[in-house]
């Protein structure tokens, strides 16, 4: 069987590591670089990751500047800020044969709905990243902890594809879920987001001092029970309320960790407001679901972005 | 007629500028000063006010260190922060005499429930101070904006001294306004204190700051249209809508300005988190209405007293 070919976009904490981690374990990958290009083509991409430190040599490393340069490949990993998917008309073509499946390991919803408008024969699928990774210097990634990957495909035809993708995965020792609705895959995925990136900006808190306080834990778990009520509002979604205990527990479990959105505000860029939290409260309006909590959360966060020239 | 005259509990900002104007004026007030006690008893009390900077000089400046030195007054204005009014059972009583009339010109709920508890047969007051003020030095104030006090009586024989205290007042040009219910005089001014004090704190941000961003000023009204809807849950308690509108306008108008729970925040003291937040979240729910987004609010502020050692 010929190997699966990759691309991968943006790499990043979550691009650097999944793509890095099958590199290393000798699939073809194919990295585009931004302005850690020069760096990476010197010292290559580092990984230092909990389950045992890994670099990708200059010279095992495929990497390139544009996407022109690169081969059409069987699967590309979109890890791009959620913000620069306004690149991909541009930047996807090149990389696209006609059974390619993009795969899109981002935060928040509707996503692939949005792909799929741009590229409408295209493979598409959804990749949640149960990951603590955060990029700490150019091609120099921090996995500190977790790392499961979800897959969902968004087209039927992404399926096959996505099997073949677990089992490569499987080589790495990175461990993968399969599951069919990619709907309910982004708001599983959301419990966990929505209270934890927003409130670690808002109360200047890591996962772990969110976690040690009273009053926050029971925040978080009704930002959480929101979620799943927006969440089960969607025929065909069914989110047992259980999975709010099990995000507490998995939060409670991970080393300290600041997610993206506190890392993006401190650093300046721009926060993922809008996947993360206009779209699912409008998405959740839209089934006659009111996330007042959420929504509160958002107006604080807006306010933050807006006026971050002021901390 | 007698003059009526004044005790001071707590010589900060609000006490410091009732007191003082009053002093300023002629009427005979009488300071208890904590910290500030040695450098007024060189320097006076100075308030720097928009309406016109004035110095009480050491000269003509009643100040004592503990309340047993001082004599028995017509009116106590109590301007303590909240968190130290367990205190006044020690203190208050060598003030009193039968006719005494206890202003409690604090922030917040439930204040005179807890006073007439401890003192049933005092007469009690609230006051509501709409006023930009701020204690910046040892026995130095800053008021820079409003500086309206409504006055309620909380026990009926308190009315006469109030209307008397409102003579006094006009002497000295500060507006003054006389309400006959304590509730409804209490939640008016937390249409105000809910949204600003809170947010100025977790938002990290003055009120100018918060009325020139949009999604803040729609998290703002929404916050007020909760309190109203809160008061409004009393029986006998009737507060126009329009009365966020007016608040609004109010501080568009308003110098820049950190509310006060920001000031205790920057400078590590306790937060009126349980008189501004937790008491009127308790007292509406025991109605049965329930403030979602004040109590989230509150969470936030819990959190960040909880954890200030980290900020």
């Amino acid at each position: 069987m010929k190997p699966l070919t990759y691309a991968v976009i943006g790499t990043g904490a979550i691009g650097g590591y999944y793509g890095g981690i099958l590199a290393h374990e000798g699939h073809p990958v194919h990295f585009l670089f931004h302005s850690d290009y020069d760096y990476v083509s010197q010292h290559g991409l580092r990984v230092d990751s909990w389950r045992g430190n890994f670099v990708v040599p200059e010279s095992d490393l495929h990497y390139y500047h544009t996407t022109e340069q690169m081969p059409q490949c069987d699967v590309v990993l979109v890890c791009l800020k959620t913000d620069n998917n306004r690149l991909l008309p541009d930047i996807l073509p090149p990389l696209l044969h006609k059974d390619t499946v993009v795969v899109m390991i981002q935060n928040g919803l509707g996503i692939e709905q949005d792909v799929a408008a741009e590229f409408p024969n295209t493979q598409i699928a959804a990749g949640l990243a149960f990951i603590c990774s955060t990029k700490i210097g150019p091609g120099h990634i921090d996995h500190s902890d977790n790392g499961k990957l979800v897959l969902a495909p968004y087209t039927d035809r992404a399926m096959d594809t996505l099997g073949k993708v677990q089992l490569d995965f499987k080589s790495t020792g990175v461990p993968t879920e399969l599951i069919a609705s990619t709907l309910e895959a982004r708001w599983r995925k959301l419990i966990w987001n929505i209270p934890f990136n927003g409130l670690s900006v808002v109360l200047r808190a890591s996962t772990d001092q969110m976690m040690s306080e009273s009053s926050c834990r029971l925040l978080i778990r009704e930002l959480m029970t929101e979620v799943i009520e927006a969440a089960n509002s969607h025929p065909g979604v069914s989110i047992e309320m259980e999975a709010a205990d099990q995000m507490m527990r998995f939060t409670d479990k991970m080393k300290p960790y600041l997610p993206s959105m506190r890392v993006d505000f401190e650093q300046g860029r721009p926060m993922e407001i809008e996947s993360i939290y206009s779209r699912p409260i409008a998405e959740a309006l839209q089934v006659g679901y009111n996330m007042r909590r959420v929504s509160m959360l958002e107006q604080q966060l807006r306010y933050l972005q807006n006026n971050k020239q002021n901390h």
